[in-house]
């Protein structure tokens, strides 16, 4: 028997078959996330309290066992898969959400839903606000793993700037705290932050404390269009040099546009079809957002070729699900995606402009892109068609190309969805050897074994190059 | 000659004697901070461009010299002074600050201080809010290195909060980013937020991107009065549980007031003599103060012994006048200070005013405290005379006791000064084995051969037990 199959024995004696699961089912299930690229664990742990997880470690430590930390497995970019096998600990049974009502701040454990947070604190008056697109699936700890976003960034910030304390174990099995339930401390090195984004590779949260903000008392949706997508990023530029912040700034690019109308069957902006819409919604205080959406009616009158307020919620929700259909309606662009959630610096938000003209020009691909110009995060979608090998060797160009561009411009490779295995061969675009070798250093002090979510973020890996698993899942876009 | 004295005339060879100061004077002057405790450097250097501290920490690491990075040496934990000599880096030069107005961002170097930032985003409608006390004098590097705090951290936060990017060295000399100039990213790990925070022990900070906020419209200041010190902490938490954040909500207890009134011989509240009080300040859109003002006038009337609001700017800076006049004042209770800045998280906060009542009682010493309680950051003042050795016991005793309480009761040993030296005997009490295993793993990974600021934080140190300098800094109160 291997060392991973003693080890596995063993840890079942310990914490019982109920939570150590090895047949073939939980197996396979664990296997992959919504990269689709599937790697076959030993077990499936399912702890029923977060001390379990001590135990999981101090064994996996010893044994040398690969580790995987797993939510519900929505990330894209394979950050939650087993690559090398080993253990997977499935985090959705610790999932209790506590609202501390006068402090504004929520006491979570790692497993529970972010949509589920946002519903428990909206219940007292008080609002969490990143809510990546997969909020009704994906879980608080995975968002902490790749610091996600959403379409509120801009104006709040992201799961970062929300998360006050930390608790969870090293990779010896150690239970630790990173923070305290206030909002200031500065009491030894950040460890806390330093865990957020880590994609799990430097520890295992299992509890999270979180800022809230006040509800907001009035929200307001505007839908506007323009000629071309320059002067929409310019019309943007103009917008929030009026010291205008929206909550939301989404952006959609003709191309996004047409994928929505097709996938809805109804024009997105009646008189304005084939145009690049930007939509806005103001949140505040009613003063507040009445004051700010004159502002921004003189703004639309100025810079769109047109522009329609939302009468009401049903006609706001309207608006907003012609946004959350049109990345699932890119797969009438081709049967394969490369999602890539770049963030650019406004000053560069033109000049990435006419670069996506010259992209989709010189790839011969389509690249429906959208994203949020509050905070620069641009979702480029690089469509091609798997079995078509020109395409494949476009798109593949077209992400490196992309990437260089980006970094060129001062941006980042990721915004909000981390490196995985997806973006592994970009890493060093964005990080110099120094850098890199910096990081590497903070894992090997942290995790000196290596059996943390090992082969993530630092080794090259091809995604394009895997087949990926024929499997629907509840969160595809279609 | 020594490997630091063949160090230092290297270093002078290359950088030249202007930039390289070994003088007498120069020396004695970077020995110590505001902690006035000296350590006489070996050299200090005063760097013309960012790039001149690579050529400095290449060098160092070589020969193993400590390095000690300073700006305007504020801080009162004795972060910045050159326990172990070696060489002293004196930021203040690079100072540049440049606003980008589009973004609601400004590219700062470390040495720019914190108060002309401030004036030069207002300048162009922008706000910055992290307000050290100190502002006037310290440097943002400073406030990097220790995450800086001050009376706005409950609603807007502190510098951590507000550090986008930021660039230096590592101790191997190696240039490095962090974080790039957008509001998101999730790519590697981020040790931004690790630099921030880690008092110059993991790397030099040369530069930095921070976010800006809009300047609010309008401001309206409060000033109310309580029964006593457990009436006015249950009447903030009413407050909060009311929604409103104020920007400013500061907490002045009676030996605060007392000391106040006979620092500037005028009655804070006249009528009201001898009551804790708070003052509030309500900041944003004008309709959004408004609003809220009334939500906080109502909330005065319940809870109150009486409340009086400022008619104007003039009368406002008059009121906050008596806030900055209490700490200096408090020397006539004693002619030596133990100022913690401890967090409470507002659950315990009742629990901490009886605990404090307590402490005064049995140690028989003056504790006069206030502070920010819109996020448990109270500055609690022990005062003794140095050459009573009863007193100093007692201080002693209470200190210890102090930290233990605030730990206990969920909080952290300090809010915004940092460790240092001061800090050091009870990083302890805050951290477990662990937790102190994981950090000290962190240093050596990014410090294998622990030239930045050794001895700070992990070490204990008893400032107590140390002769200070009797120098009066700018800075210094009183």
């Amino acid at each position: 028997m291997s060392s991973s199959g003693i080890a596995t024995k063993d840890l079942k004696r310990r914490l019982g078959a109920r939570v150590v699961r090895t047949d073939e089912a939980a197996r396979r299930a664990a296997s992959f996330d919504s990269s689709k690229i599937p790697f076959l664990p030993d077990a499936v742990i399912h702890p029923r309290k977060e001390a379990d997880i001590g135990v999981v470690l101090a064994l996996a430590n010893k044994f040398r066992v690969p580790v995987t930390t797993r939510g519900r497995g929505t990330t894209l970019t394979g950050a939650a898969a087993p690559l090398r096998g080993g253990w997977v600990i499935d985090m959705l049974g610790l999932n209790k959400i506590v609202i501390n009502e006068e402090a504004g701040m929520t006491h979570v454990q790692a497993g529970a839903k972010v949509a589920d947070i946002q519903r428990a604190a909206e219940a007292k008056g008080w609002f969490y606000p990143p809510d990546p697109s997969s909020k009704e699936y994906c879980t608080i700890g995975g968002n902490i793993a790749c610091n996600a976003g959403g379409m509120h960034g801009g104006k709040y910030g992201v799961t970062r700037d929300f998360i006050v304390a930390l608790r969870g174990f090293l990779p010896t099995g150690e239970y630790v705290e990173w923070g305290t339930a206030t909002k200031k401390f500065s009491a030894g090195f950040n460890m806390r932050d330093l865990w957020i984004g880590s994609e799990g590779m430097l520890g295992v949260v299992t509890g999270a404390v979180l800022k809230l903000i006040p509800q907001p008392a009035a929200r307001w949706t505007l839908l506007t269009s323009f000629r071309d997508e320059t002067c929409a990023l310019e019309a943007a530029l103009a917008l929030f040099r009026s010291r205008v912040q929206p909550a939301i700034c989404e952006f959609l690019d003709r191309e996004s546009v047409l994928c929505a109308e097709r996938a809805t069957q109804r024009t997105v902006f009646a008189g304005q079809a084939g145009k690049p819409v930007i939509l806005l919604e103001l949140a505040g205080s009613k003063s507040e957002v009445r004051e700010q959406s004159k502002t921004v009616l003189a703004w639309a009158a100025a810079h769109a070729t047109a522009h329609r307020v939302a009468r009401n919620r049903d006609e706001a929700e309207q608006l907003w699900a012609v946004r959350r259909k049109c990345s699932g309606a890119m797969f009438e662009l081709g049967d394969a995606k490369l999602n890539e959630d770049i963030v650019i610096p406004m000053r560069s938000y033109v000049k990435f402009a006419k670069f996506l003209v010259r992209l989709k020009r010189e790839s011969g691909l389509h690249v429906p892109t959208f994203g949020h110009l509050a905070d620069g995060n641009l979702h480029v979608n690089i469509m091609y068609h798997r079995a078509n090998r020109a395409e494949t060797r476009a798109a593949e160009k077209a992400v490196q190309l992309l990437m260089e561009t980006v970094v060129a411009l001062g941006g980042a490779i990721s915004g909000e969805h981390g490196i995985g295995l997806a973006k592994t061969p970009f890493l060093r675009i964005q990080h110099s050897p120094a850098q890199v070798r910096a990081m590497q250093a903070v894992k090997t002090a942290l995790d000196p074994r290596g059996i943390l979510n090992p082969g993530k973020m630092f080794e090259v890996f091809h995604v394009w190059k895997h087949e990926k698993l024929a499997v629907k899942l509840p969160w595809d876009h279609k």
